[in-house]
């Protein structure tokens, strides 16, 4: 993970993902306890995108995650909508990357006051969110916590269920030949942005300027909300010719480890990025090896196909929702994922 | 909500309830959305402790919660152990009061850095508290955001389902002459720790001196994790004479309205606090009716059950771990909650 002399990295930014690795096994290491199977039965899916558990018939499936620092960028420009949708987006996705379909989420908000306007703003997201999933909001938790949290913090858990007859989609179906499709992602989505504000505050860059996409600031370009896949995913889950969907969040392209790691995954047709991932490479220096692991670069979801289906799914994908669908790559044989045409090889996920 | 002269509320420690009732209805107005039945099929239970969804023949109820300014104290002594078991506790407390049974777990750990050593810690705790509630760790997120989080935040999500046969107790069949049984806390488990570490600051108390049980020093008072539960509800809930079930956490004895609001609860023969209570009491100056809206008290669960069945519902909670089970009032006709020894009334939650 090394960068150019002088480029930034996401670990010099302020992030080292080793050192939360590291601080995340100590904690695993020693929650031991496993109930008896009458208080649910967990289903293991390793290194996967969400939790799963057994009850009764039904597998449930449940994740939780925040929006991060993306809240700052909300906070300097004081919009608030954006990131009230991406609670619900960073979470559904990572339920659509197992094929589940959300039945609920519930929000977290921490922050140093309550201001009805801003609740109002994030409001107005969740219900959009909610909307683009087909999620209902279950309930929350508002904390008034000034001595903990500076500003606001955004976050939330969505619970997730696979409709009868479905199996939770975890990749390893995956094989050689198949066809990896890309669902572009709607821009930096919610990560990488403790690296976005670092650039940003050392280059003292207007955020009120025009973006590099050109029909909106910066700041505005950056805000757009996480892309919602779950209608696209519930579309192609749980068929026969789907082999894996993954929500390229935080690591980039790593996240296709996630899937299987004894295959490659040969990225050789990845589209051209929009600029905002060039004009953020251009400002920090950065390395293509870094770009791909932090960002999305372009692509927020992937769907693994066998090539014997591709038309049937580009078409299934473009009635739910995702016309855009387009094959980046193919499964081969080796570990990792590969971007050839960028001398690129990843072999972990993190 | 007024206090004596020169005495503190929780409003005045940084908490206004009514700005964030307030910023909360902001919020909730504009989410409007409501998903058509094949994603999950909300259950409508107002003011609940936890959201609940019905998916194929299963109920499940959802939870989130945070440990709140109680990890401000833990940090201040380094002691991360009481804190990480509370994650579980503040949440399976809220699916007991609904009759829930924990099938698991998220937690959600912000950091301005990741500590190992401590992380562990949070590890052990987690670890005690799924055991006391039979419950899985079905995932996780840990965040390092040193721009939102100054030191540590740490909460959770619980997923719970009903057993077979059980309904949600939602407190809708409590009746006239219902006896309200009270299980103890633990201590002040996880509530009014804004306020109880403004008033150790003002008084500049030394925590590491001997607490008012004198068995403890007050940092270890104070920071004793949650009492929970989950196994005396699970062993009581479903009953036909158990009629309501109540976590007497934020809100103090103000929870009981969220049951039936139109009945009154006399809480007539509460027994004396624990020495940390009046303790608190005498450091702030506070009213009674405050420390009855902000501690639990020295009870943290409530069981109504039907007067034909006192002694058979003691025996249960008894065998279930909670011989310290007692009577601690009745249901009345009328409306709220009345200590009628310390002259008080509540008539609403909040």
């Amino acid at each position: 993970m090394s960068a150019t002399p002088g480029g930034a990295t996401y670990a010099a930014s302020g992030v080292d993902r080793s050192a939360v690795t590291e601080a995340l096994s100590a904690l695993l290491q020693v929650v031991r306890y496993r109930p008896p199977p009458t208080h649910g039965r967990p289903v293991d899916a390793p290194g996967h995108y969400a939790g799963m558990v057994r009850i009764g018939r039904e597998t449930l499936a449940v994740t939780t995650d925040t929006v991060g620092t993306k809240v700052r960028l909300a906070a300097q420009v004081r919009r608030w909508e954006e990131v009230g949708e991406d609670i619900v987006g960073v979470n559904v996705n990572d339920l659509a990357a197992l094929g589940a379909r959300p039945a609920g989420l519930v929000d977290t908000i921490l922050c140093d006051r309550p201001d009805a306007q801003v609740f109002r703003a994030i409001g107005r997201g969740l219900d959009r969110g909610l909307r683009a999933a087909g999620c209902s909001l279950l309930g929350g938790e508002t904390a008034v916590v000034p001595s903990i949290v500076d500003g606001i913090d955004l976050g939330g858990t969505a619970l997730g269920f696979f409709p009868r007859g479905r199996a939770p989609v975890t990749g390893r179906r995956v094989r050689v030949g198949d066809v990896v499709l890309g669902i572009p992602s709607a821009g930096v989505h919610a990560n990488g942005f403790t690296l976005i504000r670092r650039l940003l505050d050392e280059r003292a860059v207007d955020l009120r300027a025009a973006g590099p996409g050109g029909r909106a600031s910066l700041a505005e370009e950056l805000l757009t909300p996480t892309r919602i896949y779950s209608g696209v995913a519930d579309a192609v889950a749980g068929r026969e010719e789907v082999h894996g969907l993954a929500h390229l969040s935080g690591g980039g392209v790593r996240n296709l480890v996630r899937l299987r790691p004894d295959v490659e995954f040969i990225l050789d047709r990845w589209p051209a990025p929009p600029p905002i991932f060039p004009y953020l490479q251009a400002l920090g220096g950065l390395t293509d090896e870094e770009m791909f692991q932090t960002f999305n670069m372009g692509i927020g979801f992937v769907v693994v196909v066998a090539p014997t289906h591709l038309a049937e799914s580009r078409r299934r994908l473009a009635r739910a929702g995702a016309p855009d669908a387009v094959p980046i790559g193919r499964v081969g044989k080796g570990r990792g994922v590969r971007l050839p045409e960028h001398g690129l090889s990843y072999l972990r996920y993190s």
